[in-house]
């Protein structure tokens, strides 16, 4: 007995008062943020700590499993958008059994918190000898797919807990912001002005994420709600549609909610059969070009009485929180940049909806925070 | 009113003797597939009504919604596979926004049945001038899509009143792998010989789709369980992929039960936390070069106590039928044409729960059958 106090004790001091890693994991996010920033930042200037050539590769190709894989579709905008460089992105799983073909020129890069995950592994195996160049972006470095990469990127997350991915995600998305910015000065398609604009825009992100999580007590309040559902969708577009894929996996993953993700443009073309009063649905949309269609979107849901939690920033909210069920007001951010800040009611919504529901937060059911096997 | 019973009498016997439309139209395939094979297919050869030169192309864009993006889905598998040509698949309303960078000397291909989908005919408008030539893949030839195309290639699947796609879905399948085997004998990637093996495959299908119609029996049987669900999961590797997708999206439309599909692969990267014994997962599974992977996966959601409903071959239900719920057995196939065939099971499925619920199977509630719109 006196042994086990001691531990409990010993696991709550590792929890810096928190009442499970994933809150205390979600809550370093401004500080593991500007870690990595730090290590890929120079002035006004992204010098990644190993620099990798992306003029020379005629495309990328992104593989990953589970939650990396939707920072590969993140980043699949940003290095379209930035660099103007064609990107594929594969579940490892099928990648490495679809044998695809794989340009000699192409840039071949993996993403793993682990660095252990095993079907990212056999996907980096395939692609050795057949792809120009391997990188990979790891919190791990001394891992397996690290070791067998020609570039291993840190992305300097610390040690990760929780089994739902928090800080790692949002790290491995500013690796992949820096890269693309990175890829674009590199091919000439982002000036020096333009860079120095972007660099000063990765640098509000740690004090704007400081001031995202004001918006916990909210969720908290909105968690009873949620706890409530059997089922949630989550819609964005453009950059917020992987955002909605991650916020339906960590709902799923902790609060065993059958949460599912859509691209908002794709709701008539049929789950908006699924929707009626008892269906909350999560709308990611920050004001951006695409604010507008997406709101168009909701309000769809709202002729069927779907309920919408928007979640926006203090314009969207002007413009467009008529109707809506409850409304999250976000920090003000450059549309580019969102989905690093809208991890973050992506991850409380869960985890209080989590919390609600009494589950099993750090460890949820069937659930292993690396998967090495098959 | 007698009017009306006139007007009734008339839609019985458009329904050919059929409840429904969809039933009607479920029926049809394996006409309407011979139809359309009968028009891509001469002798032991595959020659599409108008011939398009993949040999020319670095690479294939297919853009598409709903339905028919999962047909491109499978269609990436089959160009890979069989041409050595990398694919794109990317959902219309994402394409159109997010401008990507397009190859000046790719193929963009759009599938639409009624050739009028907004976004799809918006993102056709995107390529245009981008991409080396635009072709289309449309039931209605005389639609904007297929007017707007270099070269518009018919499905000839006749008229689908049906909201939920069936035959067209199975038909768009059909001339995609026909487009396949062409681009592999245009890029030397496919001899005689083995085009004449394929067409002989391709030339089985229509009478094993009349076999596969004999689990119809047993689907109605299963409905009685499924109806009761409220949420499913449908699972596949490689070419079943996105055939889960498309059991999913059936289901989904029609008994406005929340069915997901997942790549198997990633089972363990989150859905298996919503395993318990209450959630039906339909496993699609011919026996092919993954079939021990996927049952592998299978096993982890029996273990969870997940209900597993497994379609298979008699192969397949003989090494892997041990402790799965229900099994549902389709004719053995060629596991290259298996997605045409399988289509069958995730229609029947889909049929019969929503049947069985007393919704309106063909004009499912909040779904148009031609988004028109964006």
């Amino acid at each position: 007995r006196e042994m086990r106090r001691i531990a409990v004790d010993a696991a709550r001091i590792e929890k810096a008062g928190h009442r499970h890693f994933m809150a205390k994991e979600i809550h370093e996010q401004p500080q593991t943020l500007s870690d990595v920033l730090a290590a890929y930042l120079d002035g006004d200037r992204v010098a990644p700590p190993v620099d990798h050539d992306f003029a020379a590769a005629d495309r990328v190709v992104m593989v990953a499993c589970g939650t990396a894989n939707f920072a590969c579709s993140v980043a699949k905008y940003w290095f379209e958008g930035l660099a103007r460089m064609p990107v594929d992105v594969d579940i490892a799983s099928e990648y490495r059994y679809r044998e695809g073909p794989v340009s000699p020129a192409s840039t071949a890069l993996f993403v793993s918190q682990s660095g252990e995950t095993a079907d990212t592994l056999a996907a980096l195996r395939y692609a050795r000898g057949k792809a120009a160049a391997i990188v990979s972006v790891v919190n791990v470095t001394t891992s397996s797919i690290a070791r067998e990469s020609d570039v291993a990127l840190p992305i300097l997350a610390g040690v990760e807990v929780g089994v739902a991915s928090t800080k790692a995600f949002v790290n491995q998305l500013a690796v992949l912001l820096c890269l693309a910015i990175r890829a674009g000065v590199q091919r000439g398609v982002i000036d020096s002005e333009r860079e120095a604009a972007l660099v000063a825009g990765l640098r509000r992100l740690p004090g704007l994420m400081s001031q995202a999580m004001a918006i916990e007590t909210r969720c908290e309040e909105l968690a009873s709600r949620l706890a409530e559902a059997s089922d949630v969708l989550f819609l964005g577009r453009g950059l917020m549609f992987p955002m909605a894929h991650e916020g339906a996996l960590k709902l799923k993953e902790i609060s065993y909610i059958h949460a599912e993700a859509y691209a908002s443009g794709e709701l008539k073309h049929g789950p908006i059969a699924l929707v009626d009063r008892t269906l909350p649905v999560v709308v990611l949309a920050p004001t951006d070009a695409l604010f507008d269609k997406t709101v168009s979107n909701m309000q769809e849901v709202m002729a069927r009485e779907g309920q919408v939690l928007l979640v926006t920033d203090s314009e969207g909210a002007a413009r467009a929180s008529e109707g809506v069920w409850q409304t999250l007001v976000m920090p003000a951010i450059d549309p580019l940049m969102a989905p690093i800040l809208y991890a973050v009611p992506a991850q409380l919504l869960a985890y209080h909806t989590a919390v609600h529901k009494g589950t099993d937060v750090d460890q949820p059911r069937n659930l292993a925070k690396s998967v090495t096997v098959e």
